[in-house]
């Protein structure tokens, strides 16, 4: 496997003339090449395309340098078709651009390829394979933006979450994902799936390359302060703790001790019982809002959905009105509960997932320690550097405060420094 | 002009067998053909569609009891055309149907033809005609909803607001106009303006077939109370009672006086500062979210968009972030405080619109007594009854608690009774 891509010393690198876009996807293209046949990161290239785009000239002056970024086939693309995994949907063609792919074109990024999200972001796995080991699943649902980033294919890539779709696999793959706060990026030209939690999210090697990519993309401040003050975790494994493998604990727990040991606050945790309850919540969330958001589908193409997704929409849509209304309520409350437990820490450290990469492709692993979040609506981040009993990537997950993307991200890549150098 | 058609009475008497779907559609399709020529309401109509549709059998037992919808032309249709009120679209095909849309389906509603909407619901006039007047503007951006049902050519259809966009033109066209609670109604498959206020509404001609139409889409019980509590209405005429007419004044005092010689509490109430701040807020949360839902139209096919579109989008592209942040702020604020304000009411009496419909098309009037309320997320009513100093109607607008839309069209029909016999 290629050493991953780091997007923040690539764009400083052409920036500063040491190299230029066109250089940087002969790279991408070369990892392509040798690996795309075994990793099926890609539902659709246009490789001399993203060889064209890179000559334009002024690319090295633009935010992003042009580097080449992967966007999940979930995501509406004008000149690239856009499949959401589905055969009901090969060879569509949408009309425009989702407005993340335009903010990534405004920013100088370039497109360079439709990544393998699996069935409408849902849980049917796809072909991809974990470029760590290939016969376990890199989880899903954004599959392909994962393993991209994870085998070295592409410095960027963009994914969504509605459970645990970008937490989950970047944890699997041993990359860096990032669910930034619930509408920071906009979600417009993605197939929704449940509106109170479908989020954009981000794949990078490392919490600068996030950090970098979110700054250019949204021309917010989102870089990483360069004497960050040190972080207050709370460590929280929450009701579902015993979902964990022993090396996930083992994970969490050398990671709280890395940051205690580089002088961080850490603090054991429990969650009251208001925030667990969003857990519970989310799943109600999301059933009814899929009977929904696929209503046309299940009315007049039932065929060609998975039996995976139409058995799940079959029961969905049992969930009552009355129901629903019950599960927002309380996700409110859990939203503000947390706020308030939260008082006094920057950042909760917890698990990204249950473990290492499940081995086989019969599932892509799951989301129960990333659902309470994604209904939180808090910026999430996966930490990569630490590893499990067979050697596969173990992440950490760090959920900062709704609205404090910036004050996650310095703690995300405080703790990814210090278990870099525990 | 033909009288309106009363939905909540057509459907009951099919489900009686008084009547037959296929009578409820011939009696739509004369009024059509006797007024669609000079009210232009349709962008699309398939009248041998709605013809073969009606007589499937069955429909006598539906909650829709098969009457006809009209679908604002913004809102995705399979099965015919959706231009958007844009020559971009011309000819434009979904690859499905809106959530909505398919709710209306399966409660057996028979989709009627797209009606017309400004271009991508914004600003500039579109070629409808207002039916109590056709040298009036019907209001925007859902003129041919309004008018359509003004006109007696359909007894229910279907909206959106992101403004003012359908109590507005209810009231210039003297029809009931709903816009729930925030979300209440799923926006799927709209193409989206500003995704914080984009809301689903609906018009009929009184608050019994709205209350009577809602159940039916959505399952849920917002059926009118047989033996109503009392409300209690606030009378807030806001910090921009200026911009209202005289006789908007008026109708609104007429209102308010009709609706305690009927028994209700009625108090007058100023908005503190704290609420008021939500109405410029929510032009700013507009213009940041709109530069971002049209990122594909401005970057790819700026040339087709109307001068009164691109001159609004080249402005909003200059809202920073931080502004955005700020206004979130202030609205949220501004809720929780509308919220704390109206305890103790069921309702807010206000100004649906400045004043009768304006002369002329050069405008579809002003959004100003609608964007605080859009934003506020709370349920709206246009009650119909009262009429301005040249005869043409002049509403008053209901404005009820977030989430609580039984009791909002209760008190809505409360008020329109008590105008009616007063």
């Amino acid at each position: 496997m290629n050493t991953m891509l780091e997007a923040a010393s690539l764009a400083e690198a052409v920036r500063a003339g040491r190299l230029n876009p066109s250089e940087v996807v002969e790279r991408c293209i070369a990892a392509i090449e040798a690996q795309e046949a075994e990793i099926r990161a890609f539902a659709t290239l246009d490789l001399p395309a993203l060889r064209t785009a890179a000559s334009r000239p002024g690319l090295d002056a633009t935010p992003l340098a042009g580097l080449p970024v992967g966007v999940k086939d979930i995501l509406d693309t004008a000149d690239l078709p856009t499949e959401r995994g589905s055969p009901l949907f090969a060879g569509y063609r949408p009309f425009g651009d989702a407005s993340i792919v335009r903010m990534m074109a405004r920013a100088g990024g370039l497109l360079a390829g439709k990544t393998v999200t699996t069935e409408f972001a849902f849980m049917q796995p796809s072909p991809t394979r974990n470029p760590r080991r290939p016969s376990h699943t890199p989880g899903g649902s954004s599959a392909g933006s994962a393993a991209a980033v994870a085998a070295g294919m592409l410095p960027l890539a963009i994914g969504t979450q509605t459970g645990g779709s970008v937490i989950r696999p970047a944890s699997f793959c041993g990359v860096t994902g990032f669910k930034p706060s619930f509408k920071l990026l906009p979600v417009l030209g993605l197939k929704p799936f449940a509106w109170s939690l479908d989020t954009l999210g981000l794949f990078a090697a490392r919490v600068a390359d996030i950090a970098f990519a979110m700054s250019a993309l949204t021309g917010r401040d989102l870089a990483l302060d360069a004497d960050p003050a040190t972080p207050r975790f709370a460590v929280v494994k929450t009701a579902r703790a015993a979902h964990a493998s022993d090396d996930a604990h083992a994970a969490l727990e050398a990671a709280a001790r890395a940051a205690a040991d580089a002088g961080a606050q850490v603090v054991e945790l429990e969650l009251p019982a208001e925030v667990e309850a969003g857990d519970a919540a989310s799943a109600v969330v999301q059933a009814y809002e899929a009977a929904l958001t696929f209503a046309d589908e299940w009315d007049r193409h039932r065929d060609q959905l998975s039996p995976t997704l139409a058995a799940y929409l079959e029961e969905a849509q049992r969930t009552a009105p009355e129901q629903y209304d019950a599960a927002r309520r309380t996700s409110r409350r859990a939203r503000n509960a947390l706020a308030d437990t939260l008082h006094g820490f920057d950042a909760v450290l917890t698990f990204s997932a249950p473990g290492e990469a499940p081995e086989g492709h019969a599932t892509t692993g799951s989301p129960v320690f990333n659902r309470l979040w994604t209904l939180a609506g808090t910026p999430c981040v996966n930490v990569t550097g630490l590893t499990g009993a067979s050697g596969l990537p173990i992440g950490v997950q760090v959920v900062g405060r709704f609205a404090r993307d910036k004050a996650t991200l310095n703690a995300a890549h405080f703790l990814e420094r210090a278990i870099a150098t525990r």
